[in-house]
């Protein structure tokens, strides 16, 4: 939860759930986390019906598990499911930042926010993240390319006219920056007025492999190159 | 569809699909895949309502896309569409088979081949993979140990007391033999037992790294993992 430090109090979920299912009273110890890289050991000071009281008994700053910020920029697909599996595993396997883009092809221009919350804080918590993923709201694509974005910066797309190199060969290149972003288009791709914007703005071209994935997929597997190569 | 070559008539569903979804009519061409290597240049002779034709025009092997036989066995999830989208996302990714077994701490002990046979399906066609994995009947872990199995042998699991190295630095190393099998325990892990048989059984202790995950992340992970150490 979030600032669960300068709290005394569960949100009213976290309440009915630590009482109704973990059946905690007062006096019992429960773990907290931030997600901003702490746990805290705590104590149920007064257990209530749909509240929940707590005092902090000791903060336990985690270690990052991974080195650098990596930042996953994918156009949602048309299924949500397919988004929302994709958030949960990426999630587990460790993710700084999502941002969604809205793009020229996309099949999708709208996602809630608020429901893909939920699936990355029970990833968070299944899986013992002490961090939470930064999760963005939807931006234009053109507007995201005029962002400030620190480090290392890849489009993957799929147009043999364009070339590309390895997205995880180049991510094990030695670099001034442990930090990430790889960007992946919908269902049809980035148009290539898109992918030549974007290697206009110093985004480097890349290939995700010889395969041929779906976007959720393809999103999952850049979380996953970016992990094994920044270990 | 299997024998496609030796075959001159569609199976009913795929007939159903090429009439009624691509309207393809008698003269028309289409492509067949047989699942072991091949497409297929056709032409549509006849088209009924429940009946398609073909006859071969001409047959374009396939180049494999990785090196060696890529083998995952798992213990399937208690709820089997963790293991239908894991299906879909290690052959989008690329596997040559997969075994489910039947451990101490399983809690399914049951696969319905039939429905993973049409994900599966569905996805190589998707993908366009000339080859489809193979999915076995589910098997007792201590019966899969004593199946002969070529190259590479690893079993990732989470106890600290069994030493274990990282299955991307081996699966990176030389090695005699381009084929790798994986093992992948259920929600509650092998037993310490049966990571023990397997030790003794030659397979190597592996860790897929520092992140906690879900059996059917971590089967995927390990598919992901074969597939970069393969190319």
């Amino acid at each position: 939860m979030p600032d669960a430090e300068n709290q005394t109090e569960l949100p009213t979920d976290e309440a009915m759930h630590a009482m109704r299912v973990l059946r905690l009273k007062s006096g019992d110890e429960l773990f907290l986390m931030d997600g901003v890289g702490n746990y805290f050991r705590a104590q149920v000071t007064v257990a209530a019906t749909h509240h929940c009281y707590y005092e902090i008994l000791e903060k336990l700053p985690q270690e990052p598990q991974w080195k650098g910020h990596l930042h996953l920029g994918i156009a949602p697909t048309k299924m949500m499911d397919r988004m929302e599996w994709m958030m949960e595993k990426a999630t587990e396997v460790g993710i700084d930042e999502v941002s969604f883009l809205n793009c020229k092809f996309s099949e999708r221009r709208l996602v809630k926010l608020v429901r893909l919350d939920k699936i990355v804080t029970a990833a968070v918590k299944q899986s013992h993240k002490a961090w939470k993923p930064q999760v963005n709201e939807m931006v234009h694509f053109n507007h995201f390319l005029e962002q400030p974005i620190q480090g290392r910066k890849y489009i993957a797309h799929c147009y043999e006219e364009v070339p590309r190199v390895e997205l995880f060969d180049e991510l094990r290149k030695p670099s001034d920056s442990q930090d990430a972003t790889v960007l992946v288009g919908p269902e049809g791709d980035f148009s290539i007025d898109e992918v030549k914007a974007a290697v206009a703005a110093g985004w480097v071209s890349v290939s995700l492999g010889s395969a041929r994935l779906r976007t959720e997929t393809a999103g999952l597997a850049a979380v996953m190159m970016m992990q094994l190569a920044q270990k």
